[in-house]
């Protein structure tokens, strides 16, 4: 078939994860899904229709190849399903299930895996609104040489949650899991740099006070300057729409150095900030603050260290090592997404070595 | 591959649909999946067994494009599972998950999509029972030119709903889900025509009285006059083994016109009566009287309007828009699928502006 | 793609089982997917690394023709899920859901389906641990013609269950569901031979006594004379790690007769004894009895009767007829997987008659 491209990828590890639960270490050995990159099963197909308009589709669905699962919830193809027309000169509109603006861009810049900070830190972007559903995205027209400007709505953002955005769209009056996004990408040579944005009406928004909306930003810089490839970036989350961009952040630097032909080894630090403050982990939650008095308040910080070596045993194929430590400050709980519960002021670190195929 | 295909169609749009509730108008703009038609995922194949044999078989999953999701109740493979033999002398018979007979008429003759009457108006072959479960389908070969005859038999219809036809089939003595159905389809030229009926023990059937099956009967005729292609129809469900054919009754016209090159307008107007008596939305449900007083009382009738623009980018892409208008009388409670509970005595419309894309 | 191979099979059949329930015997007519062999869709490949390497991969999903179903629990790709690397030289490596050894071993030895004695008789590597989660899985190279050693290593075999072991092994102090296997498989021109052993620890583990692992011994020869292929077999499973190979016991022999171009007979005889004695059907359960006042009693035995014709319509394509019956003694109630709960004492019998074909 000319008309379906099928396609995929296959990332499994044995990893080593150690957290800490009421006060003592425990670490688990396990064999794991998508350390380096999430598995996936594909289907997607671009139809030229002659005068410059496109017709492009994509489903993609998650796999778990530690124990063959699909996604949870019955959402098959969790990670797109959307149909769309494609013109040079008048952009381009996906109408369905697709990427966020903010969590493209995030994965991108600095990666959204289990041993990634924006992951280990639950952005809004890289984490709970990675994607969304009952998207429509517009992906304008290039004006600018190297420069990408994206606009993104949606009706329903997360269908799929204990606050069922899907439900919440057809009961009269809801507007809840409502919201938009706008991303800039930028690429000129060695130098890359983007923006992005998105805002999410909360499970609070039908109420007349309190935290009614899920506000993310992210900015990157990154150049590569051939020894290495060093990028910069900055993640601002809240709940609140009056105390915008004053909530849980997330800032750090990452380097990635070609040390051999087929070999990287990269680095990473992050630091978060507010941590004691959750945003929105099941879909639109409202704040819940685990003892923090105040807000920027300095005992709920913590530092994560990413450690990556991939070998390219071929374009399709690489074998990897990760390495992920979570310093908590005594009011902070962050663990990498696989751990158990953590306890606050504790460390919590994983190790994984695996292989990564794509097909 | 030569011996399977890979095939599939992605349906997504924008709509707003105004319902009805406790008095009050409620409108919904959302994105949907599957408004044209229902999009899908499918692998099937014909191989050559020579003397005039082949093996066929079909898988087939229904895919929500605004979420992701895969069909409800872990039935991925919910549009097609089946494996068959064919021969131009002896015939066909297929094994499996497949459409019922009327189901498989009534989406050819006049849709069967949330947009169409036979949806809105909930009936046994364009809703209830649109697949069956457990299936053999005899294809008869061709004995009058353009005439072709099928007969099916199922022994559980559905498998998936609170009264599980598939667990029922294992009671002893329960014969609950079991059925069967007849259709006749007729083409040559311009002109069309067909009847299909099914029959399926109802979860009465246990019972010494009472709606013991649910039973469904379609006829149609149709012919392309060129510049219009006419349709009339007639459906006539009941859950009454002793009273056929005096139940929930859809009838109507509608005519397509291609008014230009690779766009048509379609519009048709359908009337349903008795639509107060609930024909087996559960799976095999008993009658439930909303107030009406008798059969083929006019209070509880209802009008379906419906109107589609087709414009054909290319073979396999569509931009399309639709719009259905339901007018209840004072017992009726008609509504678009996709809408909210609907109030009896109230008008429901919904418009849907999407994209169609097979591959 | 030459780098992904799409392949499947699709198996219905109509069956007629007769169990036995409180005395009765009940008869149920029905069409079932899977008999002859199970129903699936996959998606494989290989990639050539040089140098002797390889990168693999499968993902394969389970389907019930005559539902649509998928595998329950959400695993979708219930079958197999892995990414692997082999070596000519060091041999190969997989991790990932795949078969257990002892499940590839009887499936390829006795078979494995619901007609088959080894589902039949509930045995650990043919039914219960058929596939396991998050496995390592190791095969030797070929040191001497003809004879394939593998080993295998699991951090938790069966997260889909009640004792959900994906959960245990994040649990402090923990080992449920952890385990390990061991496989040799001989051939050399008509004579194959092999053995194969897995142990697991049971939802027991935890506590200070009791039946605290799972384990499962099978040893076959086969030994092609042309006229006949025959096979003997042996497997032993316990709960009990202080009493292993003397609990649930199936040994039997199978003769397959190629009587004419395409058409082979097969038939088979089974012993099972202590089969009053439940082996972990949900995962890590602890033993059962029902009324068995001793090990090796000999009322709760069952002789288990296999027939089956299969019919080549072509490579792909066959048709079949499988018969068996299942003889208990008055305190064994085995029975068709297929069938009802089976009383003890009573013979159950199944027929099924359908299609298989692969693409």
């Amino acid at each position: 078939q000319s008309s379906v491209t099928l396609y995929g990828l296959v990332d499994a590890s044995v990893e080593s994860v150690k957290g800490n639960t009421a006060g003592k270490g425990t670490t688990f050995n396990r064999v794991s899904s998508g350390n380096l990159v999430t598995s996936r099963l594909g289907f997607k197909g671009v139809e030229d229709l002659g005068g410059g308009l496109k017709a492009k589709f994509q489903l993609e669905a998650a796999v778990s190849a530690d124990t063959g699962a699909s996604a949870s919830g019955g959402r098959f193809f969790d990670r797109a399903a959307w149909v769309g027309l494609a013109s040079a000169e008048a952009g381009e509109l996906r109408i369905g299930r697709q990427d966020s603006l903010i969590g493209a861009q995030i994965v991108d810049a600095i990666g959204a895996y289990a041993y990634d900070a924006s992951v280990v830190a639950v952005t809004l972007g890289g984490s709970t609104f990675r994607r969304i559903d009952n998207a429509l995205t517009y992906i304008a027209p290039t004006f600018v040489p190297g420069l990408t400007v994206s606009a993104q709505y949606s009706t329903a953002m997360d269908s799929n949650t204990a606050n069922n955005a899907e439900t919440q769209s057809v009961t009269p009056g809801s507007v809840i899991g409502r919201g938009f996004g706008f991303s800039a990408n930028f690429v000129q040579g060695p130098l890359s740099a983007g923006a992005s944005y998105i805002q999410v009406n909360s499970a609070n928004k039908a109420a007349t006070t309190g935290e009614q909306e899920n506000v993310g930003l992210f900015i990157y810089g990154a150049y590569d300057l051939g020894v290495a490839k060093l990028t910069a970036y900055y993640n601002d989350d809240s709940n609140d729409g009056n105390r915008r961009f004053d909530g849980r952040r997330l800032y750090g630097i990452n380097a990635a150095v070609p040390v051999a032909t087929g070999l990287t080894v990269s680095g990473g630090y992050g630091y978060a900030r507010n941590v004691g403050t959750t945003v929105s982990t099941t879909g639109f939650a409202a704040n819940a603050l685990t003892g923090v008095t105040g807000k920027n308040a300095k005992n709920d910080n913590a530092g994560i260290i990413t450690l990556k070596a991939q070998y390219d045993l071929s374009k399709r194929t690489a074998a990897y090592a990760l390495f992920t430590q979570v310093q908590n400050s005594d009011k902070a709980n962050l663990a990498l997404v696989n751990a158990t519960t953590q306890t606050a002021d504790k460390s919590s670190r994983g190790l994984a070595v695996g292989i990564r195929h794509a097909f």
